[in-house]
């Protein structure tokens, strides 16, 4: 069960956009597993995609596509992944871009196409193809939480995030969906996130903005370490608010930036706290690193240490496992006698040694929680690097051997 | 249960090298917990240590001793681990040095402490030093079994291996064991492993010969990514057998070369066949990749996805998931067009994408199997690595979640 994870909230309609999911059976009966968002003409759009190399085929055709034209549609599909499909799965997702275009009356580069689901096994491009009138005809500027429930995988909950902020006395909308749930390690950008909003913005700012947003959220979690072939997270701008904003400076773009790294955290954390098998929500706060670097390989050390994380899910403050996982963290230099470790508000680790004063009854009541906080001060710098994980647990294993059956 | 770990072999016993184990009540009751290995004046000793760079007290002890006598003893503790304990822990080693030093009329600094268990925890050196003339008292040549027990903690079996080569005429005699189990990714050294022969030997060849042989066995298994704090890998040449080797070169030591390579390998192999909740062994072999650097981060990131391992232990033939590891490796340049995967004799994945030929069927016999090779040919280069790996199962989450309890 997700951790903490609130229900969808409202998810305010962004003009310009719609919305329309289907169930085209696509590798499981009667689950919506097809989505099309529709955006209005003009609409900039700006994406970051995974650095796994062995991307999936929509990822290499959506890059195309994105550099052609102004996008008009999304295509989103679950159970399949059409990655390690080689050729023949860049074919398939052309002509299932190829059929949305026919009967939405653009051209297939105005389509950017999305997958996920099982890696190495062909799209059923007919079952595809059959879905989408069933998309269209259900399309709606308020379709966003079904379109949250219609990108799901083995998530067990929808994800969204939605804000208004008044900019130049404006109103401003940004709503996202995002799924995750496992093979969960961003690198420059992750799983499937989608957010549009209606400010006007040129598409190099555009992604200026989504870029740094990502690296402060979607790029900063971790359920398993594994980096995904098809992550994709993408920010639609239709333009339909009366407000421009031209360049990545001033001050409506800051408040625009940070609504977007608001609304990109919320949903970056919601799919920590929904990740598979996840029992605990963990916070690893990194501080006084020489840099940013130093602190993230830390950070992700400590997030992917399998002994750590099973510690966290038997809520047993063993910290000799999160010491042992800094001392083996790549970075060049540690002075292990200058490292202190916090559990939430207790210390229990100063200058490299079990702080005197530290308990194991204090650490116990830490651990009990379902949020915790680990913070490292590795005492030698002013860098320092967030990030947000889970726990390794009995049902993260029977889901990731099961996933298949 | 371990993987087609066979039952402890004969362990043949090396001239000036004797053994004794007690039950010192460490940590749990009634249980051989404590070994000294005494070595015959003039053994010459080679060791390799973790790389962790919060390693334990008796490191750091070994390390200074080693550098100013050569050894009479080498004493064992398991149920502590003695690291992440400070200035204390430091105090705590040399005090079982020095009790057990009193004891043989030796110098504490000819006393090579090592310890294995719980990091974080004083050591109960009263109990320790009361336990070792009970070591003392059982002290005999044949002693290797029991020893091999005496170092055990979560392992299931013992683990040893003997070999008699002849050399010039000479017997020469190779008998190690060594504990495993879990926070096993060694870098440089790992996990506790005593090696000894009857070669004479200086004992900076002794070194060279070492840390060469660790490189192709300890160095090259991983069970979870989790380099420990004390890991260490030592070998005892006593000179007794009237072979004396001096240089690391010609045909008498490259024959003991590769003997002591087997032995550690046997070891090495042992210790993944008996990993924390194991129940497959994996050999990942990356073949044709730019340098053996490229070849080993690819190997590393297959064996520590816990995605791969999972599937593997749901024997699901799952080589996406193989295919996104590859992807995500840290090496600068990868040919995905290029890449081929194998399943044991099956090859799944030809330039890049599944192979033609390839059903599912086919990979599923395959993972039905308890050893399973993955090959992986990157198609770049001349270079190749071999590592040796489990699966991720529910006893693994178990053994972790409980083992302090």
């Amino acid at each position: 069960m997700a951790v903490n994870l609130p229900p969808l909230p409202e998810l305010y309609p962004v003009p310009g956009i719609r919305l329309g999911t289907s169930r085209a059976q696509i590798r499981k009966k009667d689950r919506r597993d097809l989505v099309v968002i529709e955006c209005a003409p003009g609409t900039q759009a700006a994406a970051v995609f995974t650095q796994n190399r062995f991307c999936a085929a929509p990822i290499t055709v959506a890059r195309e596509h994105l550099g052609q034209t102004a996008p008009r549609a999304l295509l989103i599909n679950t159970g399949f992944a059409n990655a390690g499909t080689g050729a023949e799965g860049i074919d398939d997702t052309h002509r299932c871009c190829a059929a949305l275009a026919t009967i939405m009356g653009c051209t297939p580069q105005a389509v950017l196409p999305f997958s996920t689901g099982v890696i190495g096994e062909r799209l059923p491009v007919e079952r595809l193809v059959t879905g989408l009138p069933g998309c269209l005809s259900a399309m709606s500027d308020s379709g966003w939480a079904e379109a949250a429930h219609g990108i799901m995988t083995t998530d067990t909950l929808p994800k969204g995030s939605s804000r208004r902020v008044l900019i130049d006395g404006k109103t401003v909308t940004l709503t996202g969906i995002a799924k995750g749930a496992g093979m969960i390690c961003p690198n420059m950008a992750t799983l499937l996130a989608f957010i549009a909003t209606n400010v006007a913005m040129p598409s190099a700012v555009l992604q200026q903005c989504l870029g740094a947003a990502a690296n402060e959220s979607f790029n900063r979690i971790s359920v398993d370490g594994d980096t995904s072939t098809n992550d994709s997270c993408v920010l639609l701008a239709t333009g339909t608010s009366g407000l421009e904003i031209r360049a990545a400076e001033g001050s409506a773009y800051k408040v625009f930036y940070e609504a977007v790294r608001d609304v990109l955290a919320d949903l970056a954390q919601a799919i920590v706290r929904d990740a598979e098998g996840a029992t605990k929500f963990i916070t690893i706060n990194v501080v006084q690193g020489a840099s940013q670097a130093d602190c993230l390989e830390v950070a992700y050390t400590i997030a992917h240490s399998p002994l750590v994380k099973t510690a966290f899910f038997a809520s047993d403050p063993n910290w000799g496992r999160i010491l042992a996982a800094i001392g083996r963290a790549r970075i060049p230099q540690l002075q292990v006698d200058r490292v202190s470790i916090y559990l939430d508000d207790v210390c229990i680790v100063r200058n490299g040694g079990r702080a005197p004063e530290y308990s194991e009854a204090q650490g116990q009541a830490v651990m009990a929680r379902s949020e915790i906080c680990v913070r490292v001060d590795l005492g030698g710098g002013t860098a320092s690097a967030r990030l947000w994980t889970c726990d390794l647990s009995h049902d993260y294993v029977t889901i990731n051997a099961e996933y298949r059956t």
